[in-house]
């Protein structure tokens, strides 16, 4: 498979609105510095699958190349609200399957479009998406949240995205599965006084060093994790990188 | 004052996703075609408003000029899901006036952020906004909804979107007020068998004919009037223009 980070930015996004800190500054200017909302993309066998639909150019990205299905971790605006435009579209119905959260994000189940909300993916019961086996996993979120396990038959990623820790059973699935690839929150840097609903990146660190993959991105970065990171002396352990927008893997 | 349409498009856009009919084709290729998700802003004594915020772009749009206030028609996606991004800034709280709607959208209301929700307006009770004299009136949608008369002391421009006909005590005052211009939502070609929630055009043009004011701009306009625009043969009333994105008055 061909994983690409789309969005690597927390809600507020870098450069938030209205921050004068080095980082949104650095990102007003250089624009492969900004981050948007946190998404991504799987090619496989010529099929295009969307992790998340909370960038605000979905629409126009789904002309290009139409999406074989859009997977939510949650119902969010920040990770749905390109959806919002794209389901009044015309054309074959897009499906999208979800964690069971009854409210979903404001009208969508009511008006869906030529969106195809599926039943609530079930924790630890893998779905079958063409030569791409996707495992959901509970994550520690606000609202009903769940994480990626994706294999290709060749290699294992986890998409772990948001939470805060790992609830134990996601943890012990993980171990056992072996991942190649883990990516996760780290939305904080680990200053932050009391991290809620996100990881910082010391409990980010701690986690990924307990998972043992070989290899591992950092990912819905807040701004000022990107500040830290601009003024230097952050060591990652050896094989843990921050992702970019548009990085691929 | 000054007025601009930013955005002059239904929910759908125009282009609306995966259509081939020739409105959307042309807009694809002459972005100058585009309609963008309905919504305006006025500049006055050097301050400027916002009507509704559904632009995907908002947040960067309000880095170049910050909004005094933002006045949302009402709480349907395409009017707000700007405020998604823009809420998680920082700085001074941006006042926000719209329809008393206890719902609201998703979280806007629980997770407000730097947006400062005012208390819902009273249909006909003015509100003062610097020299702006804001008087929202009534209208027929699917959700509480609101007009706005703006009035400068030097010109009168009645905003109305989104709105299927309009209620009687709206339009009774609306002839009194005496609007030199109206802008007035007409989303659907004539040929519509059953609008709902938006004017088609026909009925558009019955309103603008009973209102009389000496100019009126159709604005929400979906791809299906658009396209029997191009078409041609479609003669409006003298004083009655389609608006466009960026159109300023």
């Amino acid at each position: 498979m061909n994983f690409r980070f789309v969005g690597s930015g927390d809600s507020a996004q870098v450069p938030r609105f209205g921050c004068d800190c080095p980082a949104c500054a650095r990102a007003r200017v250089l624009s492969s510095h900004r981050r948007g909302p946190c998404c991504a993309e799987v090619r496989l066998d010529g099929r295009r699958y969307l992790l998340d639909a909370g960038r605000m150019d979905l629409a126009e990205s789904c002309e290009a190349e139409r999406p074989a299905a859009i997977l939510l971790t949650h119902y969010h605006a920040d990770h749905v609200q390109g959806l919002f435009h794209l389901r009044w579209g015309t054309g074959e119905s897009i499906p999208v399957h979800g964690p069971k959260d009854a409210q979903g994000c404001a009208d969508l189940y009511r008006n869906a479009g030529i969106l195809d909300f599926r039943p609530g993916l079930k924790p630890f019961r893998a779905l079958e998406l063409g030569g791409l086996t996707v495992t959901p996993v509970p994550l520690n979120h606000s609202k009903p949240t769940l994480g990626f396990c994706l294999d290709d038959g060749d290699a294992r990623l986890a998409y772990l995205t948001d939470t805060l820790g790992l609830p134990g059973e996601t943890e012990r699935f993980l171990r056992d599965w072996a991942p190649d690839v883990v990516v996760l929150d780290a939305t904080h840097p680990s200053t932050h006084p009391a991290p809620s609903n996100h990881n910082d990146l010391s409990l980010a660190l701690q986690i990924l060093e307990r998972l043992g993959a070989p290899q591992a991105y950092l990912t819905h970065i807040g701004h000022e994790l990107d500040a830290e990171l601009m003024a230097g002396g952050l060591a990652l352990p050896a094989g843990v990188e921050v992702a970019h927008d548009g990085l691929t893997l």
